[in-house]
């Protein structure tokens, strides 16, 4: 990988000839217009032109071609596409790369797929963003979970707990062992429940949890809002003991979680939030592999994959590719924490371990803890119980013999994967 | 409109009952999880619970469904659905509402197709975001075309040019009348072009033209870069003189839009890079109607809609619903002006201006311009002259037969459209 050179892979398809439409795209993304024009000289387009890397044509998936797309549709064909970029075209600048490798592209009439897969991209990048400070080590030794699976919960129900209710749930989580909590998503600073009452209601009980235990569970305020009230929401955290925030990265940007990072003196909690407008699709957009490179470039130290047998709409198989992306060493930015997340309980504890082989996950149950038939502090045991099962080697029928909360969870979300 | 909620129009497709999806879809963004938890009040859920509103069914389009959709196929159903949310739930703030209207949804493998339309938003969100600055007014002013139709262009080639290239073109382009020039979206702050560099390039050109003849074309500037860099991006070309800046909405992200604009000085030239991502697929996404709404308030003064016969994926009609879009009022906003680019030249003039009725546009041509036979400055004259001929109400004919400029255009770009 050249330090001088960004390289994107899309998928594509085109009822044009391969070639001549990854041409159109090349051109369309740097030097190109739809005729050639004055002081576009040869030397200027040797220089900055992007270069098609390589061709692979690969199978028609079924999908019918994107609305507008040109051409005789019984032509069309599929293909992997690569792109090298002149780094200089745009500089280690997120934003810029994003109006070359992500820009109009996807409007292209010559195209009746197009997808951006996976980014390559060179060393300078990671010189100008600092990417997580905290990552895995960082966020294992704020919360006092030194090894094993980091189990944590979203607060349920979503919205409109009253600040005591919220202080009681945390309260019965932090007693239940519980390693980290969440906001919701859609818990942001409204009216109803602003991060500040949030903040005073549960931080006082964290700190008396911890100065009787010695570990403080990490709770992720949610603090997604305008970019000009994201320091403040932050050190509101901050001033207060806590240590961690969370943004949703879709909905302040990735500019906007870049800005955050370079401000934030705790690990930040990832949320990907509005992804499956644009990853959903397998015709237009930007799959899961291009975009948590941003994310992670941008300051994740957590970072949303999914679990497998989710409530949403990805396989296990993407699923577990998206563990295995975020868990890749990239740039030399210190690791970011792959979270499970969506339909989770201690029943898909063995199933997942057995398909990821590592520990250092933060994995996330919402209604797997706080809809067990004992409660959350049954929930939060029937979570350890299994991952620390899974993590020992034992087989999953060992766990549900050995684990009363375990079995009894059974009885509301099913029979434990094997 | 009540001022405490907001209405969210969609278009799903589901192989579940349709008021059955709508409700998976309306708990999952408010108060649900997948299983019913406690302190999840019947007080609680009439509170918070977002409400169907309508659903009317509509035929199917072809489309297959979305990966990981669930249920037989055969049964699907496709239909407009409006869900109605409480403000309270998330407060005028845009991050946090998207969070509920445009969030984990798009990934529920209840749906099959899931795209959001628009948005009735209310007063509230006009309280805390200004919006633009000076729209089509304060535009008209600063470049000094108080009527007739706004003509610009795109610097092309896009990127490579030296600064005393640039210079030699902007100074062609002044000389011919253009109103507004812009920097291409690929022209960010590379290390090949940086924007001081150009800004030191273009504008003594401009202010050597202001002081010759008392108007100073309007030069958006592209500051798209980093947060944290955006203000000193402006700064720079406020204090050189420069009366416009330009970012790319999607990807400082539409926050970043807002931080922008709660500094800027000068109109905001909103661009539209990477939009095709969310809007092109119709089974799912984001739809320009929702979110030409979320840009305005955002700040965007110029906003890009694109332009009939254009080179990119779009229909006339799409294009013209756009157009319309923009211009219709906006929550008290000060209105924006609509941007036509892509593949425009003179000869679309009459069509387009038959089909919107005003002049209040930017109309901006790149290769139409730089690629006229007889080089920029005819390229312009070709646009003015069918620009103004349309809003006389003349034929094209007419145009035709009285500008050589235009008549010459028609040599590269074919016949007049009628």
């Amino acid at each position: 990988m050249s330090a001088h050179t960004v390289v994107a892979k899309y998928v594509i398809e085109t009822s044009l000839p391969l070639r001549h439409a990854a041409e159109v795209l090349a051109g369309e993304q740097s030097t190109g217009t739809f005729v050639r024009v004055a002081r576009e000289s040869d030397d200027l387009r040797a220089r900055f032109a992007a270069q098609v890397d390589s061709i692979q044509e690969i199978p028609l998936t079924g999908s019918p071609p994107l609305p507008g797309a040109v051409g005789d549709p019984s032509e069309r064909r599929r293909a992997i596409l690569k792109l090298r970029f002149p780094l200089d075209n745009f500089g280690p600048s997120l934003p810029n790369l994003l109006a070359a490798v992500a820009g109009n592209l996807f409007e292209l009439k010559e195209l009746a797929a197009i997808r951006l897969l996976d980014l390559d991209l060179p060393a300078p990048f990671a010189d100008r963003y600092p990417g997580p400070s905290f990552g895995v080590e960082g966020t294992r030794r704020l919360m006092g979970r030194t090894e094993g699976t980091m189990i944590g919960t979203i607060i349920k129900p979503s919205i409109g707990l009253a600040p005591d209710e919220l202080a009681e749930l945390v309260g019965e989580l932090a007693a239940a062992g519980i390693d980290f909590i969440k906001d919701d998503e859609l818990q942001g600073n409204g009216p109803s429940a602003p991060l500040a009452a949030r903040v005073r209601a549960v931080m006082p009980v964290l700190e008396r949890h911890a100065d009787r235990t010695g570990v403080k569970p990490m709770y992720a305020f949610n603090i997604t809002d305008d970019i000009g009230r994201l320091e403040a929401n932050h050190d509101l955290v901050v001033e207060a003991g806590g240590t961690c925030v969370m943004a949703c990265i879709n909905l302040i940007g990735l500019a906007g979680l870049d800005f955050l990072n370079r401000h934030s003196t705790v690990p930040i909690h990832g949320h990907r939030a509005m992804l499956g407008a644009i990853a959903r699709s397998d015709q237009v957009g930007i799959g899961f592999r291009a975009w948590q490179k941003l994310a992670r470039l941008s300051g994740a130290d957590h970072l949303h994959t999914n679990g497998i047998s989710n409530k949403f709409y990805e396989s296990d198989a993407e699923v577990l590719d998206s563990i295995a992306a975020v868990r890749e060493p990239l740039l030399g930015l210190t690791p970011t924490v792959p979270v499970l997340s969506s339909g989770q309980w201690g029943g898909l504890a063995h199933a997942t371990y057995a398909a990821v082989g590592t520990t250092d996950l933060l994995v996330l149950a919402g209604g797997g803890i706080h809809g067990h038939p004992d409660g959350p502090m049954a929930g939060v045991q029937s979570m350890r119980d299994a991952w620390a099962s899974a993590a020992r080697g034992e087989s999953a029928e060992d766990a549900y013999a050995a684990s009363d909360a375990l079995r009894r969870a059974t009885e509301s979300f099913g029979p434990v994967r094997v």
